[in-house]
């Protein structure tokens, strides 16, 4: 048994490991694994979770470790103070800085600026994690601990392939934006990122947020997100929550309405049945299609993870384009019905049902905002001719994003995959939001991508937290590529 | 406007006040009322609140007190021990003992047994009383306390009537029962009513359950309360929780399925769309028509106290007969999905639906179950064609409850009404259920009538409960009338 494991996994990293063995980048990489390793244990050591007050001073202590090591392979580092964080009444706590460091400064060459975070999501080795989450832990070519993938060890991948390449002789300019706050919402990034428009990220040519999974163990590059447009439904009737056996049949339940105007929204199949809603969904061209067809993807697996067995689409093509380009619709809950377990009479009085539309370029939050309230749902209220109150609100309208795949850090970037892995890589998107590619574009004008290296079953934000052995040192090799792709495009 | 206040308040009092001024037992009552008020403060002072486990020795107090004053005034009594609860793990108190008292055993004459509680729901003062909850507040006409309309006010307006009838000769053998636990549900009741049915109860001709309010200012008596089948429809699609960005148009959610067939059950008017549904429900005679018309009730007070401005019904006829005989669905709630303020991203795996019909005589909880169940919503469900699972049953199956009033309980309790205030008595149903009415209907079979005496506007579980002086004192007279009027027919 163990025999077999081992060819498997042998035969898997040699397909996936480096075309070039003589490289000599690669080699070099090769030759600090040791080391690699030995500082994610110590980043790992640091227990970094901003959204614990009484982790605070670790959190601000990975910012000066980090700081330390980017000074000592050659960077240039600037602290950005964002102030500090109520974190409750009374309770003010500082903000951790954020990291701005830069690499050369040739107006020759082509800057690139990487994103990544050093803070962690909460981890106790009581909520089911096999080792201590705060001591990294190899086994079976894994590295246990909170954040080796969600981000520390994506970050120190990028640096020990900025150290690398330098050896080599940089041919752009690195810069890197990182920060300490992301798990709990980059507090204070977003007016940080549009004060230092003009200095810091003037010269920068493209954004590379590197904090994302590969679809596979094939390396991805994300260049879409859908969107959210979330909305309440709010319907109001008695000034108080009712007795269904002194009201009963008498008043017209607000959660009947509710229920109903729910019930317009998709079919069984999630169809959306609001008219117009489609569109402005970009068509998919045959160029497209063709990015789907080599992504490696098992339904199978997903049918494992999930529990689920019958699924909406057949074939992962077009599930993908399901979850990454198509818009959805889903019911997330009722906020003032009775939600407990056992049984409660209750005529509730106030009832706010809760729903998202995922849309996708070029999807318009305001066009659909639009086409939900006063083209749709508040039509459908009136020809019910209930006398409750309704009242139908858009609380987030996230954009989608996509980029454009001809920019030369997509072509660098795709290069840079196959030389090392000796694949093409696959060309994904992401089904949720990613606000912080979305801000970088919004702000700064600039062309972002998405290359991480974590793996796509890495349980970022659950118990035992990985990053495989292969990805964190191929993945440092990607990066490293990368760098030395760029100024080609 | 004091002066207004002031003689409206008169003209009330006037029209609702005793017409036979030189009834000497009317006389005795009124000469008490001093007594009787007093009486009341001090099981007022006593915080026989059952929910909470540190004063449970007050519900033990609360019960021995009473005996004793049964004790005074010539009852004979017997403690009927239940044993003890297990409130938390671990934690072991002692169940109030029921008391089970008796004045006159005369084979001759009738047995009329009363139901009524001594233990109170809880009261602080800090959820909004103007008064403490804890000291008997007399205030225009009415006496504030906790447990003074429910139902400490009503067993002692009852033992002061016993007490003054017995003044003038006890035409009937009374049997009282009283229990300490009503407010969370009667622990250990059900078996001692079985257990004591060959002896205690053997010769009890009616039951009268002094637990009740009046429809309006009017005194009414209670002869039907509507069931209670309580359903759960239970949709399963993944695992675990899905994040709407990477499932969304990719699963069938079961939030979706639910939702639909939630919708399918009543329309805006409320009508039940399940087929079958109103096949036994009573036909409405004349007589029963009658009944109605002189019903004191208010659409504009029950607008005003509920701020619904548009009832399914416009005449009070058509209201209260949707409260009380006629069949009701109502919704309640999800169990499962989101229901915190804000937003969550979540596609929920498994989601429970409730709803109820209140049913009526004489629909069959175990018909409606499979009109619901395996004729409507299995087929809905199976149409649908969703690959998720789904369950509906039925939780609760609480018939519903309707004396014949041609009893002569009932024929006696509206004479008093007549002798005590000159009107005739409201006959009035409950919408809800009334378990204790049923419970003893089915395990006795003897004729339950729900004889009681709070006011509508009482709020026996909200704060500032209330008796009024009215009510308790006119009240008193009412029980006595009963008595007294009980053995002619």
């Amino acid at each position: 048994m163990f025999f077999l494991v081992c060819t498997v996994s042998l035969l898997s990293s040699l397909a996936l490991s480096s075309p070039v063995p003589d490289d000599p980048l690669f080699k070099h990489i090769d030759d600090h694994k040791h080391e690699y390793i030995q500082r994610l244990k110590e980043m790992v050591a640091i227990e970094s979770d901003s959204s614990d007050p009484s982790k605070r001073d670790q959190v601000l202590q990975i910012m000066q470790v980090t700081k330390d090591y980017i000074l000592q392979i050659g960077g240039k580092v600037e602290m950005a103070e964002l102030g500090e964080q109520e974190f409750s009444p009374g309770v003010k706590l500082p903000l951790p800085p954020v990291i701005l460091a830069e690499f050369g400064n040739d107006t020759n060459k082509p800057t690139v600026c990487f994103y990544g975070h050093m803070d962690v999501q909460p981890a106790k080795k009581v909520d089911g994690w096999k080792t201590d989450p705060y001591i990294l832990t190899e086994e079976d070519g894994n590295l246990y601990g909170r954040g080796t993938s969600d981000d520390k060890g994506q970050v120190l991948a990028l640096l020990h392939a900025v150290e690398s390449v330098k050896e080599f002789g940089l041919p752009v300019n690195v810069k890197l934006f990182i920060e300490g706050m992301e798990e709990v919402g980059s507090n204070g990034l977003e007016p940080l990122v549009e004060k230092k428009k003009d200095t810091f990220f003037s010269n920068v040519d493209y954004i590379v947020v590197t904090d994302t999974p590969w679809l596979s163990t094939k390396p991805g590059i994300t260049y879409g997100a859908r969107g959210n447009c979330y909305f309440f439904i709010e319907v109001d009737g008695a000034r108080r929550d009712l007795h269904s056996g002194g009201f009963g049949g008498t008043v017209y339940e607000p959660m009947s309405d509710l229920i109903y105007l729910l019930g317009t929204l998709a079919d069984v199949e999630g169809k959306i049945l609001i008219p117009g809603i489609y569109d402005d969904v970009l068509p998919l061209t045959e160029e497209e299609k063709e990015l789907y067809k080599d992504l490696v993807f098992d339904l199978k697996d997903l049918k494992r993870d999930t529990g689920v067995e019958t699924f909406l689409h057949s074939t992962k093509e077009e599930l993908l384009m399901h979850r990454w380009r198509f818009p959805s619709l889903s019911i997330h809950g009722i906020e003032g019905a009775f939600s407990g377990s056992g049984t409660k009479t209750v005529i509730p009085a106030k009832v706010i049902g809760k729903f998202s539309i995922r849309q996708v370029p070029k999807m318009n939050p305001s066009v659909v905002e639009k086409q939900v309230v006063s083209d749709y749902l508040e039509n459908k209220f009136a020809e019910r001719k209930s006398p409750n109150k309704m009242k139908v609100s858009m609380v987030i309208g996230a954009q989608p994003w996509l980029a454009n795949m001809g920019e030369p850090q997509y072509l660098a970037a795709r290069k840079a995959v196959k030389r090392v892995f000796n694949v093409d890589a696959d060309m994904i998107r992401a089904g949720g939001t990613i606000p912080i590619a979305k801000d970088f574009e919004d702000i700064l004008g600039k062309s972002v991508m998405l290359l991480g290296v974590g793996g796509p079953d890495d349980a970022p934000h659950g118990q035992n937290e990985k990053i495989s052995m292969h990805n964190y040192i191929e993945g440092t090799k990607l990066y490293a590529s990368f760098l030395q792709e760029l100024p080609s495009f």
